[in-house]
């Protein structure tokens, strides 16, 4: 991967599903570039590469004072436009009659798994085409799912939103005792669901039951799952991803929106519904009956688009995937011509990582999902998980208990 | 309302829905109790005027170390528990036997309007069996629909939560743009989803339509709405009170929850489901068509009940609410017999309220929607009400722009 250094500009884009961190990636990339003789010019494309395929005004960010870059970090979701497209063919000679016309070399897409298959694609198109583009995938996803990482930056600042809506939430549903469905993102892999765990910090505290994409989810078991908390605690407080599929592999939530939507990549739209929340809590409602014959006090909350741009995030996470980005410039001025930063966690105690280049085709259109040793069939996570991700949010507030 | 000091216990309750910072005022009222000689003991009722009826015990709060009520009070939600009974003839009997066992002659009730008007009944079923016990409220709601009082402990910080839940959205759907609902809590006023406005900080930023109970929601007119800011921005995000009604006074949210339920108050449920945003979407992608000629994309988010217990409240609002049971002590110890406490505004250059004790009559089970001055129809909110709002949800992010 290792090459001579050439002359000309670079452009950095952002794609897919934005997260609270994606713009600490590009000023991350942005700082990496500076001073660097070679390259010339550093350029932002409007809404990823269909921003090049449509020909839209490039964005100039070597005009950008550092006193905006600093609130351009601080920023949530991602400050260029992003996109969901997936080039075609046809589309090669307008992405690189855009990056010709700007003497553009370096290209830089932060991304999760789809958009590093974009950048793979147009990496590949530019070396049949003959145009020397070096071509960067700078990881970003609040699902986790990238391979060959340790976590992705994104997921952090995610995982702690999703920890501190179910530690507060609880406390809600203690005060007022009822069954309490929070629906949680993450299309294939159930690792910000699982963070919902970090939420408990006392016995009996919720959640009480998690049900992760990695494990066929069957109504009847469910009912009697919460019958079984109910029983113990009074109270039931649950945490479902949106990606719960049943036995066949089908997932649950996408046959309950009305005309939901597929994106370039071929997935179907799960988020920015109620529609699975409120599925599961009339299911409750219809099948569990208080002794004295009422259905039981039902709520459903879908945490929805705040997960993934919540304008706290994980400090530890804000500053990985800034780090993620002066990576990524720094292979490419070191002479890489193509690759992923991939995050790799040396220690846990005290928590250490390295950032490591890998090959954009060991990480395209691949999807990591929870791993065994993380999972606690059927419906919880192991102390392992908890070990893994507890560093990655950072310190959550210390509730008192009275009752 | 004033009369001699009598020797007995206090107790203090919490009911209707939590807030972030209840327990601000609960720790409020202890610590105005501490020290004074005539009340020889501090107790907390469990679920409010439930547990009173149900002989659940009493919690010891004078027992509680310093070091857990500061703990206590920045925990969201309400630690005693809460409640949503209205106590009947029938209950009392119950109620001031358990109140004469623990020798209690003060009786403290922080929550919102139904709450009130439980204070004010309790209060006079004493007065009629000749039990003396003198009864405070001390207010609370994200609602803000409290009578007498410029604001509402509670509703700043959820204020808060749903400004920045805005402003973070509003850049994801910058990135990725669309139609985008947000649902915002308020049964019957707008004062929560009129705080979306704060999110604006630039122009064409959302939210580009504001949807308050006050004002009539028609379906036509909502498409013809959407049409026009999606014309001028491209994109449209919507904030949408869970309390819109139609012409009639319907509320719109309560006919689509499967099996709502209605409390003891007579309030249909409204929150804990997605079904009033998704079926606006829906509308939405019925009737207006993209020039391709399929639906544009829309989503839906209810903002559910992180609204009232994410852990990270309005500064100013923790503080008054801690004062407000400060407050509500005070007059107690001063030899009031019973009131409400009412927060009034001096000054709003520098912001400065004063606490007064008013009449539990004045209060209870009455309801403040926002004022006309505040409200610019069809679809937004004035600046009188954003010069009113901003103090109370503190400091919020500064975001940049690229694009």
């Amino acid at each position: 991967m290792a090459a001579k250094l050439i002359e000309g500009a670079a452009i950095i884009g952002q794609s897919g599903g934005p997260t609270a961190v994606i713009n600490q990636s590009l000023v991350g990339v942005i700082e990496g570039l500076r001073g660097i003789k070679a390259v010339k010019k550093v350029y932002g494309m409007r809404h990823g590469v269909d921003g090049l395929i449509k020909g839209l005004p490039l964005v100039d960010l070597n005009g950008v004072s550092s006193e905006v870059l600093d609130r351009l970090a601080r920023t949530p979701s991602a400050a260029l436009g992003s996109s969901r497209a997936k080039p075609t063919d046809a589309d090669a000679p307008k992405i690189f009659e855009a990056c010709r016309a700007a003497d553009i070399r370096y290209f830089f897409y932060i991304g999760g798994n789809d958009s590093s298959d974009t950048c793979r694609l147009i990496y590949e198109m530019g070396v049949k085409s003959g145009y020397e583009l070096r071509c960067f995938h700078v990881p970003k996803t609040v699902d986790n799912d990238l391979v060959c990482s340790d976590h992705t930056p994104g997921y952090g600042s995610a995982a702690r939103y999703v920890a501190m809506a179910f530690m507060a939430d609880d406390r809600d549903n203690a005060s007022l005792p009822g069954i309490k469905i929070n629906v949680v993102m993450g299309r294939n892999a159930g690792f910000l669901t699982a963070a919902s765990a970090l939420a408990r910090q006392k016995e009996h505290d919720g959640p009480h039951l998690i049900y992760l994409p990695e494990v066929a989810f069957e109504a009847d078991r469910f009912i009697e799952d919460v019958k079984g908390v109910i029983g113990k605690c009074g109270r039931c407080q649950i945490a479902v991803s949106e990606g719960i599929r049943d036995k066949e592999g089908r997932e649950i939530g996408a046959t309950l929106i009305h005309g939901a939507q597929t994106d370039a990549h071929g997935n179907v739209q799960l988020s920015g519904s109620g529609a699975l929340g409120d599925s599961l809590a009339n299911l409750i409602k219809e099948r569990i009956k208080s002794p004295s014959g009422k259905p039981p006090r039902v709520r459903a909350d879908t945490l929805g688009y705040m997960q993934r741009c919540w304008p706290e995030p994980s400090p530890i996470d804000a500053s990985e995937a800034r780090a993620a980005g002066v990576k990524a410039a720094g292979e490419a001025v070191n002479g890489a011509t193509d690759g992923s930063i991939a995050i790799v966690r040396v220690s846990n105690h005290p928590y250490r990582i390295e950032k490591r280049l890998v090959k954009l085709t060991d990480v395209a259109a691949k999807t990591r999902t929870m791993p065994p040793e993380f999972i606690a069939p059927p419906h919880d996570v192991t102390k392992a998980f908890l070990e893994y991700a507890r560093p990655l949010v950072g310190d959550l507030p210390s509730f008192a208990h009275l009752t």
